[in-house]
């Protein structure tokens, strides 16, 4: 017995040992951290570092590297040199930054790397880590609230034809989907942007904290949220596949597979979609081709009129002159569903269009739209944001409470 | 319009050209992988490497990195020197390794870094890169199968008490819950090992693959499975907790929840716990001390007999001679449940005990454990592999179809 008790206690320690050591080499270790920084939520549950500031909106960063010969943090797109110290941890703050979300990395000897110390969130086609910025009341509705019930995310892999194999989508079911077993659920369909995949409205954009809150609130109706992938994954045999099969795989895969899977009220009058972003264009895409299954919109950063439509190709000389841009736009644009004011209304309820005022604007188009007569356009702007998740959190809270609703 | 045009002309042209370029400096850009590789399973969708090889079980890793002197893999605890061809690009190729998933790290110029080029996995308590080494029919139990049902993974938020603020877990649902709406479903709590997290079941394990296979082939009757967090992460103002309190918040918080949340068969027939290494230890603290509640339970390489019963202080002097060693820890361990091994037998249903060939082993233990007289005692090995996730996909494998049987 001595001799296992001894192998047992040689194992603690070695485990021990071993942890507080790469714990110090990934400075995971507890810190006394600057007055006011309180470490990211972003962060793995170990990480003091990255650090935010909630009244200078900055943050720290921390990296442990000393044979590396320059280290920067790349954040909203500024790169900042970090300074090493005489033990090779390297630092650096930031400058203010918009509250909410916001990928950033680091570059070792060149290499953009993960930090390792906060949870990865799929960007730009690969692995990121991401920081938080707080503020006080501008999170209260994407935090989690104890006092309201809570819906859930449902993780599931269904077969795509079109894919030519299977592919995985998350659901937000209402919390009153299992109380009230015989009720059917209106669907929106929630698309994210270029780089991202199915897992950034529940991570980066905290869906289900916002959806919980407008629908115990009354504000929003209670829905199913369907959140599947905007690229075609494809395995390691075929690794082609054109992106406008991505709309095929939406109406003829999942949308199918929904209506079977949950108690959804199957019809045009109960089917949403929306998306930031590319996925803004992709909602138009496969909205406009498909008016017989949905009633309801949003492009979030996404709404692009011109680019999808029979308009001139690019960089021809015959363009109309700028004057009439805005109605010439009107008539040919997306196969010139808005050509016809009045029947545009009576197919589609609610074309929302967002943006941050601090990205490009697609004001002056929704101006158009509307001198053009359509009224089921509502656009609205989030204040001092860019193409960024606060801007489009702030979509789906502004989005969700008008989508599903009687006249 | 020209000029609208124009500018889109210019947007679009600038995102593919960056995406082109971003993609050639991470090694995204398809490429002619040499005969027999082809990308892990674990890489994201648009990267080529690392790639491997079923025949060989060898993995190739690349790396851009023109400006770093030293880049390296770290593989299955063997450090690989990656060497650098004129364009700055790293590359080596490892060893054959054991099928299945395994986790690796690059290190950059001292830096132990992700290759952001596979999907994040949280292991050793920080993210990390894995890969999957592919061999025929041993995968077949734990792949996709189109044609069976499938569950679902609930991930959810619910509120603990003793934590002080809200706790992740996900839930793995079978097809039937859905289809037959007034069945109750037994519970099985499966915990994850040190340095994971409640992901790990799912993503490293998949789980859900082989639990529908099971199910679906009548081999293990239909469950519920709860994967919560083993730790206990605390917000930013308190950062600590005892890990005893995790047995607390699985009794007090979790499993009224689940049993409020699901419809369960909620009596201790009906419930089973199970975890893997350090989870296996959580799973007898947690069990043993709660034997009106459970009747079934597992330890995936985490049975370690002596270390949590009260015989004597690591390194004491007077600890008892080696000969006596097996019925004296028998007396003692887990404070003396295994003392009477009827009374034992008549609590549980099951205690399956398995491990990795590879790994040491609890053989002699459990032989002891048998000649005491121990009846509901399954010994399980997985062969040829070692403390890996192989091991205990396996495990889950045999362990699931033994528990919530009728005698």
């Amino acid at each position: 017995m001595r001799k296992l008790i001894s192998v047992l206690t040689a194992i603690v320690i070695c485990v021990i040992t071993s942890a507080q050591f790469s714990g110090a080499q990934r400075g995971q270790q507890e810190q006394l951290l600057p007055e006011g920084f309180k470490p990211s939520s972003c962060n793995t549950f170990l990480s003091q570092y990255p650090a935010v500031n909630s009244q200078t909106r900055q943050a720290m960063f921390r990296v442990v590297a000393p044979t590396a010969n320059k280290v920067q943090v790349d954040l909203a797109g500024k790169r900042y040199e970090m300074t090493k110290d005489e033990k090779g941890v390297w630092t650096c703050t930031s400058d203010p930054q918009v509250v909410g979300f916001h990928y950033y990395s680091i570059w070792i000897d060149s290499v953009a790397v993960m930090d390792r110390n906060t949870q990865a969130y799929f960007g730009s086609n690969w692995e990121s880590s991401g920081i938080e910025i707080p503020e006080g009341p501008e999170g209260d509705y994407y935090r989690f609230n104890n006092n309201i019930p809570h819906g859930q995310i449902h993780s599931i892999q269904y077969w795509s034809g079109i894919n030519g194999m299977e592919r995985h989508c998350n659901v937000y079911i209402p919390a009153e989907y299992d109380q009230n077993i015989k009720k059917r659920f209106p669907v929106l369909y929630l698309l994210h942007g270029w780089g991202e995949d199915e897992n950034g409205w529940s991570n980066q954009g905290h869906l289900c904290n916002i959806m919980d809150g407008l629908i115990a609130s009354g504000k929003a109706v209670p829905m199913i949220i369907v959140m599947d992938c905007g690229d075609i994954k494809t395995n390691s045999d075929v690794r082609k596949a054109s992106t406008n099969d991505v709309t095929q795989i939406y109406v003829k895969d999942l949308l199918p597979f929904i209506d079977k899977t949950f108690r959804t009220k199957a019809d045009r009058q109960n089917r949403a979609m929306a998306g930031l972003s590319r996925g803004g264009m992709q909602t138009t895409q496969t909205v406009f081709a498909n008016m017989d299954k949905f009633a309801w919109m949003g492009t979030f950063s996404g709404f692009f009129m011109g680019n999808m439509g029979r308009g001139p190709a690019p960089g021809a000389s015959a363009a109309s002159p700028n004057t009439q841009s805005g109605s010439n736009m009107i008539e040919t644009a997306f196969n010139g569903v808005f050509k016809d004011a009045a029947a545009f209304d009576k197919q589609i309820n609610l074309l929302f269009i967002s943006t941050g005022t601090e990205e490009r604007s697609p004001r002056d188009q929704v101006e158009s739209l509307k001198a053009h007569g359509l009224k089921h356009i509502v656009f609205h702007e989030s204040q001092g944001t860019a193409h960024e998740w606060l801007t489009w959190r702030r979509a789906l809270n502004e989005f969700a409470p008008r989508i599903f609703k009687q006249e």
